[in-house]
């Protein structure tokens, strides 16, 4: 079958999703998996959808994408340029799903040499709380079991292996309140945490090495809030930092460095909001091993957190191979073209043995 | 007529009258000084006021006090320790305004040598758009003419003298969103505010003489914001910043200096809120030499910005003088003491004269 996988594309993000708001969306590709009909069988949990072949093979290949997006930028509105479509989701990660819905009509009729698992999950922008895969992990695990996980993040065709951890922390810096006129009365809060800021402006964020792939750490403060009135010294600042670390070491490592970062710079509190783990390269794993060397796939590491560190949390091991920069991911100017939409959709068909082998990169 | 001031203040603070809902107190007090009658003629005007004997005297005193209090800071309910009150507003200053109820009350049956105006006004404590006295000033300026203004401000007994100025400006820094785990892919605008929060916090005040008082400034963040998702560099960051500045230069000089301490710490873009002038000491005027003099009132400067200054901006002298400590305004602590009460009123009347010459201050 021949897809359009722009105007796929188009389509699921002319349905808005943001975090929170996936139902009118998991609606959508779940009418259009259950349209597929056998051998995919449908479950819905949620704003989750997972379909999946029963066939019977004896290796299970688990494909997944996340159905929210971050709050738009003023690119809420999908628009086409030629044959590359502009717009909030297009890369992270419509492109991917739109890949994932045309596998599901091309898998119906086809005999693949694994059995394969699509899972359409919310909330994977926010807090780990909110990720609709943690909850099939915990709810449903047998629907999302595998021998391999590809997660269609944008990749723009490399495979990106592993992924680095993320953490956010709560710092809260305290007070006493005065009459802003006699400062000297109270403590200022905010002034308090000038400290910190100043220490993550300055933050000199290490590049580290896991099997031969060079991780970029990173450090930013993502929210700050304090103040309670124009007239009053403020008694209350609360920084939201989040931390990015390679998978060079554990998760409590990573979080007790933060958190000592934090404290050092005269933070009274610090809360952990989230930790995740981040997942290693498995550059070595037969599958992921066949997937790079045959269709020789290049390879870099993946620096924001995914979905594979939670496979891998499970012992699936996980990739992330999809259509769309990641560097555009988040931002205003985040597009998908339709050459990556094919090429991805042909290179997991060819894998799954459904597809003609594409033609080998260019060297 | 005796007056238990404590208990009227009391009354007064179990009304909560936090800025912008201030029609409660207003009605109360309205009900109270047309309950005086004659001579006293009663207009209200939104939320704010005004009393006023027309006796023919040759001289008027307006006495003057908000109706607003801060927000709430766990002390929102009332309560007494013997002869103490403590709770939001006791200090800042519902005292002040029993102290007035007590005088409208004295002032019917009495031959004060002055004509009295007392007004009792909505919006102090919040941005000068929204001041009650702002308004009277702009639509019913003859409810508030008068040859010395005296605002029941707390100043713990003592004279205080002209007033600082007040300028609030938010200071805007401008970034570029991208994803947190390519930061460099945008631009932190959080971490851009850090200079201007540390130059905050290490900001040395000056202490200013006019008329040989010191008054000592200030520069304090008191508001910050930035963020949008825990997961995007934050592409915007603002912080609002409150200047105290000393009567000794004029308003625009004031202004200008705040704005370039924004540009010169980085920020793309600084609006002024409101600026609101400063008030001179007047201490040579005949009449708050006589109040000063014959009672034998201590002087310092007021720190705090009060609306003398819109008395002096309209030409009209003015000074603070009320019951409570004035650094505990604005604070969790916030008291007034029943003593304090009785001799604010009884000073008044005296200077009015309609009372009791107070005894001299012990030396």
């Amino acid at each position: 079958m021949t897809h359009d996988l722009l105007a796929l594309t188009e389509q699921l993000c002319a349905v808005p999703s943001v975090s929170g708001a996936e139902a009118a969306i998991a609606d959508l590709v779940e009418a259009r998996l259950r349209g597929c009909g056998a051998p995919l069988q449908v479950d819905r949990i949620g704003a989750n959808v997972v379909a999946r072949t029963q066939l019977g093979r004896d290796r299970r290949i688990v494909l997944g994408g996340h159905l929210d997006t971050v709050p738009p930028n003023g690119n809420e509105v999908p628009h086409r340029k030629g044959d590359v479509l502009h717009g909030l989701g297009t890369a992270d990660m419509k492109g991917g799903l739109a890949v994932l819905l045309a596998l599901a009509d091309d898998l119906v009729a086809a005999q693949p040499r694994f059995d394969v698992t699509l899972v359409l999950y919310d909330g994977e922008e926010v807090a780990d709380e909110h990720n609709g895969l943690r909850r099939l992990f915990a709810e449903a695990p047998d629907l999302v079991q595998g021998d391999l996980a590809i997660m269609l993040e944008p990749t723009g065709g490399w495979i990106e292996a592993g992924c680095q951890g993320t953490i956010h922390v709560r710092a809260t810096f305290d007070g006493v309140r005065a009459h802003s006129a006699r400062p000297w009365m109270g403590k200022n809060a905010i002034h308090r945490a000038a400290p910190l800021l100043e220490r993550c402006a300055s933050f000199d964020a290490a590049t580290v090495d896991v099997d031969s792939l060079a991780y970029r750490e990173s450090l930013q403060v993502v929210r700050i809030e304090g103040g309670i009135a124009n007239n009053v010294v403020p008694d209350r600042c609360t920084v939201v930092l989040n931390r990015r670390y390679a998978p060079s070491r554990p998760l409590e490592a990573a979080v007790a460095e933060v958190v000592t970062f934090c404290r050092d710079a005269g933070a009274d509190d610090v809360e952990v909001l989230n930790a995740s783990m981040a997942a290693p390269p498995n550059l070595m794993h037969p599958l992921i091993a066949e997937i790079i060397g045959v269709y020789d796939l290049p390879v870099r590491p993946k620096l924001g957190w995914t979905d594979v560190a939670r496979f891998a949390a499970h012992g699936i091991p996980a990739c992330n191979f999809g259509p769309g920069d990641p560097e555009l991911a988040h931002t205003a100017d985040e597009r998908v073209e339709r050459v990556h939409l094919d090429a991805c959709l042909a290179l997991l068909e060819a894998f799954l043995g459904i597809g003609e082998p594409p033609p080998a990169r260019a060297r």
